[in-house]
């Protein structure tokens, strides 16, 4: 692996851990929704625990696929026109409550992103959702965009413009 | 108009001014992508200035509609389950630069957008939208949901959980 591509899965993996929530759009005919959620990522997967009373989240449990976006606060971005920012398409399921990884999962989110988990893991409308990626791209600058595959996301190669 | 949407109101005129770039979500069939992209609003229009290299770019050029969002970063949302952010549907215009209007609109962003724009504005991928939203909502915080409506995208009523 060459140097380059070492340097961008380092900014993608900072990205990753650094941010805490992923901009989700479903599609349906032509139509489709946009919103997001607070993740927890773990082992190429992203988990959100989301209702199905917003749009895109009914949407997305009905089409069981949907693209991620993954984007640097405006803050911490040098330049507005080159956030950092990682997309993918993926396909998901859901975590059922009686499912033993369950309550495992849904304690990591609450360590993560803190009490509310506590009020809505009870709510009936929510359900844990298991994001499996399957391919994308990472922009690390202006004209700086790497084509992404599998699983893991992994680092490709240069797109050229 | 009652004092709470009036406090709504002020609350999304705020979110446009302090943001600076706009979520864009396209569909196609059962496919579609999603970017970003500085914004100028302008008497209820947003404008960007946007490559059509980019897939969303062009499937918007192409569908002359879609999804949009500006949401408050991370940083300044208290809570992380409830970021601040306005969504709503919109059609789009291409600004020719034989337009009038062309030089004045991009002067604005770059003047709020700094220098970039002196560098993309000769390039011939770039395009200048105007962005005419229709309907969306506006969420001020957790479970506290808003119908907007036209192309002002004004304050109707509160949605019912």
């Amino acid at each position: 692996m060459c140097n380059e591509i070492k340097q961008i899965e380092l900014i993608k993996k900072k990205l990753i851990s650094n941010n805490k929530s992923i901009i989700i759009s479903v599609n349906e005919d032509n139509s489709g929704d946009l919103g997001y959620a607070p993740y927890f990522h773990d082992h190429n997967y992203y988990y959100i625990y989301a209702s199905e009373l917003s749009t895109h989240i009914k949407l997305l449990l009905k089409k069981k696929l949907g693209t991620f976006m993954i984007i640097n606060d405006e803050f911490v971005s040098q330049n507005i026109w080159a956030r950092i920012r990682l997309k993918f398409d993926a396909k998901i399921t859901i975590i059922r409550r009686n499912n033993e990884d369950f309550h495992n999962i849904c304690e990591k989110i609450r360590s993560r992103h803190g009490q509310t988990m506590n009020l809505i893991k009870q709510f009936s409308d929510f359900h844990l959702i298991k994001i499996i990626p399957s391919r994308g791209t990472f922009v690390a600058g202006f004209g700086n965009a790497f084509k992404l595959e599998g699983q893991s996301l992994s680092v490709i190669s240069k797109i050229k413009p």
